[in-house]
């Protein structure tokens, strides 16, 4: 939430020399994306965002992920496309960091959701997997069940200072999920990391899919699985039937589900439950120096998690009693 | 350089309801100004920048900078317009902050500043003080000699630990600079920190000067002598003679300055290089906690000090030999 590595106006016209698109007419700082620095440059040609990849992000990515939402945005789906230079390139490098320029999408992401809007966010789902299957590279999810057992491992001599018993409940969910993770499910490009902040909106319509940079290749299922924890509870973390109901089915109606993808529901669900509580639960005990915003509890997926564990699959279809 | 406050979408669309600027279409926070928080907004009807007042601004204060804005703005000077509500009022409530959406301005701030840009300050400088000439309201300059003395009283225990001598250093240029203050110069409202990044350029010609809230009632000539600190030193700290002369006879040209006043620069621009010392002397001594942004080094300031010490009227009017 805060820009990191400041472009000065010489780098700033020095980098746009080399793209068609134009002049600066004003360049702003953006309070977006938890991970890297970001910019709303509007030019006498258009409007993007200009973003200079930081510590975190693994440069060895960046070609996978420029390359899916090249893909993505030409296969129709509205999310941002990487700008090309006038060389042909999309990756760039401006003030020391990997930088690419893409599109600005308009709309507003939201707090507050509602069924449309979970609805809507299905479909979209759906549109961006399909798309997807011809993507032809591939990215392994590093936070997946192998990758948990490491968040596991870092996390489990402090969990329990923010839970009594926290590490034990990792420990034997991770047991559980490893003996019972399906294993023949429909699988290809997912985002991964669609939550609400990562989706913007013009009233229920979705105007724009953002910030690909968790996406890899796994379970089609499991990303819907992921957002059925983002979207659909409350701030009190109650389930909210009515909002998965209408995102099951939206993704059922625009790309379908087989049998066992929609039988392995309640257990992707805790996989993606344990997936978040992880990771929050590593940033909540390795808080960044001098960061502004603090860390999201991790105890918010520990009562997912414990939903999810006496989940049936028809607990996400059947709507409101 | 952060937002502080959030704003969710329901607050937002409340907010909005009151005006008659249309639906939000995008909404991003930005990372400008480092007192408040700041939001891009664009609506069906145009853009704006919706800034939420923290906790160093004086709600008291806020009506005067919003009168003078609308001040400005009405009489042609290119800086930001208070948006009103559907009932006539400027100054609203949001998320528990004091709040205004404001007419957002194209063009970008400039890291790198030419003798060009420093007549266009200088023309821009004057015209914002003759069209402040008819605002009838006052606001007295609280970082003018009283507020050095008490900034000097807070800083001086730990001001050697920043430079050696400092403490003693600042004591004996108040002191002077308490004998020797200008009394009778022309007075009007001033800008009193119009810094390279308040000011938005396209090209050469300014586009907007933004950040009103050090605004008061104080000496013309100080302001210039803070721009003259603000715009004509290099990165090393030297002087422009031709960014500050162009600067200078621009002012000159739109509205004039007495012979008084021409004299007295040296001290002027002695005074806000003092200013400018003590309140980034007194950050760097009590950082922010959780700031992002490592304060600004206060000794930029006494390099500025000792130039204006040995410099004379001419200095700043002669350009460069």
């Amino acid at each position: 939430m805060a820009v990191y590595t400041q472009v000065d106006d010489y780098a700033l016209n020095d980098f746009l020399a080399g793209y068609d698109v134009g002049e600066a007419i004003s360049f702003k700082g953006i309070a977006e994306g938890v991970e890297n620095s970001n910019y709303l440059l509007e030019t006498t040609k258009g409007r993007y965002i200009l973003t200079l990849y930081e510590k975190r992000a693994n440069p060895a990515d960046l070609p996978y992920f420029l390359n899916l939402m090249e893909h993505l945005a030409a296969g129709g789906l509205s999310s941002p496309l990487p700008v090309r230079d006038k060389e042909g390139q999309a990756l760039q490098e401006l003030a020391g960091r990997p930088a690419c320029l893409i599109t600005f999408l308009s709309g507003v992401s939201l707090n507050h959701i509602a069924p449309d809007h979970c609805a809507a966010l299905g479909t979209t789902l759906a549109q961006m997997h399909a798309i997807g299957e011809s993507f032809s590279e591939n990215r392994p999810n590093e936070l997946s069940v192998q990758g948990w057992e490491g968040l596991a491992r870092a996390t489990k001599d402090e969990a329990d200072k923010v839970y009594q018993g926290l590490a034990d409940m990792i420990s034997e969910e991770i047991t559980f999920l490893k003996a019972n993770w399906p294993q023949n499910l429909p699988t290809g490009t997912i985002h991964a990391d669609l939550f609400p902040d990562n989706a913007l909106f013009t009233g229920t319509s979705i105007t724009g899919v953002i910030d690909f940079y968790f996406a890899c290749t796994d379970l089609f299922a499991y990303d819907l699985a992921i957002c059925i924890n983002a979207w659909c509870f409350d701030e009190q973390h109650s389930f909210l039937p009515e909002n998965a109901a209408k995102m099951v089915a939206a993704y059922q109606a625009a790309k379908g589900l087989t049998q066992e993808e929609t039988d392995a529901l309640p257990i992707l669900c805790r996989g993606a439950a344990v997936r978040f509580l992880l990771t929050r639960l590593y940033d909540w005990l390795n808080p960044v120096k001098g960061a502004v915003v603090r860390a999201k509890d991790p105890l918010d997926y520990l009562k997912r998690l414990q939903f999810h564990q006496s989940a049936k699959a028809e607990t996400y279809m059947a709507g409101a009693k």
